[in-house]
């Protein structure tokens, strides 16, 4: 846990230092997760893809959990983006998330993490407990407040049984209709089960 | 552990002809399925698990594809057992179609065997299209059928994305309270989602 304030004294310019290092194991460290999942990726193999030493991948990352958690922290580490979005009328909550999980998957940029999460949560117990609990931690937290909730714990899963199906089908499986519809259309179909879920 | 009893039967019959070597071949494909996923396993590695000539499943199955597939087929092949449940009023088919993939999904000696499909599905490209293909073609056929549907195409993909994504949340993801619900208040939460996509 000393590489959090490891992490946090990165900026200060010796050679392990560049801001760019950390970023390039990163994205190295995505790719290796997508294509091969979370147990046949490891530090090494990481360091290898970015082309740097392995000592330095141990030098920003305590170890795997934690350099898979820097890859699964795309979706909602920008927590006030989030947090902006669902700011909306309650009767519009359910087509706002919908949106805005549209919004950041199509993004070709976070897709390939997005997807490489997804991925190594569907074969690795491990993965599947990171995921479950950022997901959890992070939905519940969010959309429980946006939404006033006072019984989360009940309304959120199925929120995300629709949500993370809805990913599965679209990104995954590629189903069509659904993979080549606009969002706003998406969002319009899928929206008021999220509201129901929420509120009846 | 009924399916390692009956994977045992095995040895009973006669070499190539019995149909339990098929049976049993079939079975290993499901573990190796499971474990290693789609990529990671071979006829090779298939035929070394059920403890038969490599030449024996060749003579069972012209591929991988297609030893993929009758391991897939598990929920699929008892077309009959889905018909049949599906024969209910419109209105209660949402509730219905949760009932049974719960029962299905519920059942130790399937389980293995599924979640094999949707590990590989998630990994791999060539089984994602083998899931989409049959998974599409079967609901879609039973489902239209059973609710009548002059527009099943627009609307089965919506079906499929909320049926998969509770599948993945309650076997996968294991979010409780969803991993522990009783079937029937799963169906009931569940249901009339799927209602309003067959429907509405």
């Amino acid at each position: 846990m000393t590489a959090r304030t490891v992490r946090g004294a990165r900026a200060v310019g010796r050679r392990p230092g560049s801001p760019d290092t950390r970023g390039s194991i990163v994205a190295a460290a995505r790719e290796e997760f997508a294509v091969h999942g979370f147990a046949q990726t490891s530090l090494r193999s990481v360091a290898r893809s970015a082309g740097v030493d392995p000592a330095l991948v141990h030098h920003y990352f305590a170890g795997k959990d934690e350099l898979f958690l820097a890859a699964l922290d795309i979706p909602f580490s920008p927590k006030d983006e989030l947090r902006a979005a669902l700011d909306v009328p309650h009767e519009q909550l359910g087509e706002t998330i919908i949106r805005f999980v549209l919004r950041i998957w199509d993004d070709p940029t976070r897709q390939p993490g997005l997807l490489a999460v997804l991925r190594s949560s569907a074969t690795t117990e491990h993965a599947t407990a990171l995921l479950r609990d950022g997901l959890v931690d992070a939905l519940m937290a969010e959309v429980s407040a946006a939404a006033g909730l006072t019984d989360p714990e009940t309304r959120i899963p199925f929120v995300i049984s629709q949500t993370i199906g809805l990913i599965f089908a679209r990104y995954v499986l590629r189903l069509e209709p659904l993979t080549s519809m606009p969002p706003d259309q998406v969002a319009a179909h899928v929206g008021p089960t999220l509201q129901r879920y929420l509120f009846d």
